[in-house]
């Protein structure tokens, strides 16, 4: 088993990542003590694959064990769902002692940890993550949110879970769009912050769109290394380090509110994002802005190429064919949308950009007219 | 001005008592340092009092305004008073420098503290506590919170204000009732925590009665640093001693979940939960159990003298008259109710109870039929 500890004092905790684990859930929740009652929170899509596996495996421990089915789809990280939940937990008297299991992809992830920081003031969660996006993102680093109408994750907290395990097996069962979401996240770490990993990812193309477990093993325990360590040394997103994690976001954000939650995969919105955060460096390098003179039309094709050849999206054109309606694309809307982002300081527009390959820097109020520019 | 500081490391903040500091809380905000912009949440009874002076005080600053009325009354607390909030500061632009500030009492406080602290995963909010209750419990420590219909304060976070300002004067002008709530915690610190601050209420009865202002004046530091205390040694209710403060709060959120939320004020319910508290530590006494050997009839006579001569009740029997109806008061009622309390733990019933004058002790898993009894 390959273990990752996330320090944060009293806060720590580990991820696990390995093969066929799921059965071992139960293990790991006894393991953490003190705990009489567990609630598992899935979706009814990821129930039927492996609901009874891990339920099994909490209930052999002597646990108390209760399932809470939520339907799939981003559209149940909102209010209504959560409102539900908290009701649930309340009829099932749970308590301060009772752990939360999120056994599913982001959205079950963020919602059930939304729910655990706030239900009694905050209870312990745990993090069985299905999906590649989850396993090498949302499940680690303790945000957790639910959506506005108006806003993604706009109303949240920050809420470390007790514990993450990670079977990367279950990303065979993922369907191609899902896995190449989880992709567009993989990308972001390794043209953000790590030069090697990008480099690892080229020479590996092939295996990785075959899902070759080896390589995917690799991966999931990549990322999760580098989120580990940011997120130890900037739990909060005080100190700028942890925001670098948003590369390909803040856009992302604004193609997802424009598109309508749900209909754009959240890593597809980001592989995107971070192509224009790429074009947008490229404009201030050519205007002579220094920090980004590593940004050439090289490195765009670069990124642009990897990200293509994992089966994702390099241009807005491609949009309408993804989610299969005419979204409205148009500049000056797409730019009011980046200024509600969570990263915007006083209605400025600040941006993730890359400044050389695995390096990124969060940028302060950058021009509308550039943002502008950028969306053309 | 009389300052408390509460220390906690990064999240210290302080409490400045003052008459007359309405028209300082601009200052204060404008000293904190990286404003960009307040939305001052109040209800619509505290809004024509002093809204305006608080308004002038932060626009005079320089500081960017929006006001949100809500209608008053714990009614508010509400998971759709929250949304709508959500929204309207989504509206505003209100971004991670803004600061919210909370003019009202604890249900203005409450939910304030929960929409800052969960608003784009935590903004800054700011206290300006207008009732007793307020000013000596709920703006001080970070205690946020909204009701389910099944359940007080069972959505929340510990989110602390960034600083909090008391202004005596205004609790000339609660009602009377509103006033006697406030009393009601007041007498829980005492009685639960600080004997001497217990004598020097019995022998200020009229005084405190008559609301002189430099009685108030003490009463509100002296609480406040109680709390100040016990906050800063155990911030989350972990080590057992914050939930001393809790003292009359498991009797007393049983009344108020069977009267239904509002209908009993908040510190009535603690005033006949402390009664309760007593009569359970007195049985507990009378059967033999050392811990309680100082909890004679005597007393519990004192206390309720106390309680009394504040204008407080100290029977169940009381409550209809109070409340304008006959609520279910019938003991497995209340006793099903105990059981969701937050401090429950595994379905146990658990109490703070009294072990002397000013003295108090979390008890565990207390048998349901010394607790049916008390109900009797």
């Amino acid at each position: 088993m390959n273990v990752i500890p996330i320090e944060l004092g009293e806060r720590s905790y580990d991820i696990e990542i390995e093969s066929d684990s799921l059965s071992r859930v139960g293990v790991s929740l006894a393991s953490l003590g003190d705990a009489s009652r567990v609630v598992l929170i899935t979706d009814d899509n990821v129930e039927p694959l492996y609901g009874e596996v891990v339920s099994n495996s909490i209930v052999d421990r002597g646990l108390d064990l209760d399932v809470a089915v939520i339907p799939a789809g981003e559209e149940s990280k909102s209010i209504e769902v959560a409102y539900e939940l908290w009701n649930q937990l309340l009829n099932l008297k749970v308590d301060r002692r009772s752990i939360v299991v999120a056994l599913g992809g982001g959205v079950v992830g963020d919602l059930s940890g939304f729910v655990a920081a706030t239900y009694a003031r905050g209870i312990r969660y745990f993090q069985v993550p299905t999906t590649l996006l989850a396993q090498v993102d949302s499940s680690v680093g303790g945000k957790t949110a639910i959506d506005l109408p108006q806003g993604k994750n706009m109303v949240g907290a920050f809420h470390q879970p007790c514990g993450v395990l990670i079977d990367p097996i279950v990303l065979q069962s993922l369907s191609v769009e899902q896995y190449r979401a989880g992709l567009g996240e993989v990308v972001k770490y390794a043209a953000s912050l790590d030069a090697d990993f990008f480099e690892m990812l080229e020479n590996n193309v092939d295996s990785v769109v075959k899902r070759d477990p080896d390589i995917l093993a690799r991966i999931v325990a990549r990322c999760c290394q580098i989120k580990a360590n940011v997120v130890s040394q900037d739990e909060r997103e005080t100190s700028g380090l942890r925001a670098l994690l948003n590369y390909g976001h803040t856009f992302g954000h604004a193609l997802e509110t424009v598109v309508g939650y749900g209909k754009l995969l959240h890593g597809y919105a980001v592989a995107l994002g971070s192509v224009l955060a790429a074009k947008l460096a490229f404009r201030l390098a050519s205007r002579g802005d220094e920090r980004f003179k590593e940004i050439d039309q090289a490195w765009i094709v670069r990124q642009n190429n990897l990200i293509s050849a994992l089966g994702l999206p390099t241009t807005l054109q491609e949009l309408p064919s993804i989610v299969g309606f005419e979204p409205n694309i148009a500049p000056e809307n797409l730019v009011a949308l980046t200024s509600t982002d969570k990263k915007a300081v006083a209605g400025k527009l600040n941006f993730v950009l890359p400044v050389g390959l695995g390096k990124s820097e969060l940028v302060r109020d950058v021009a509308v007219e550039d943002v502008l520019a950028v969306f053309n």
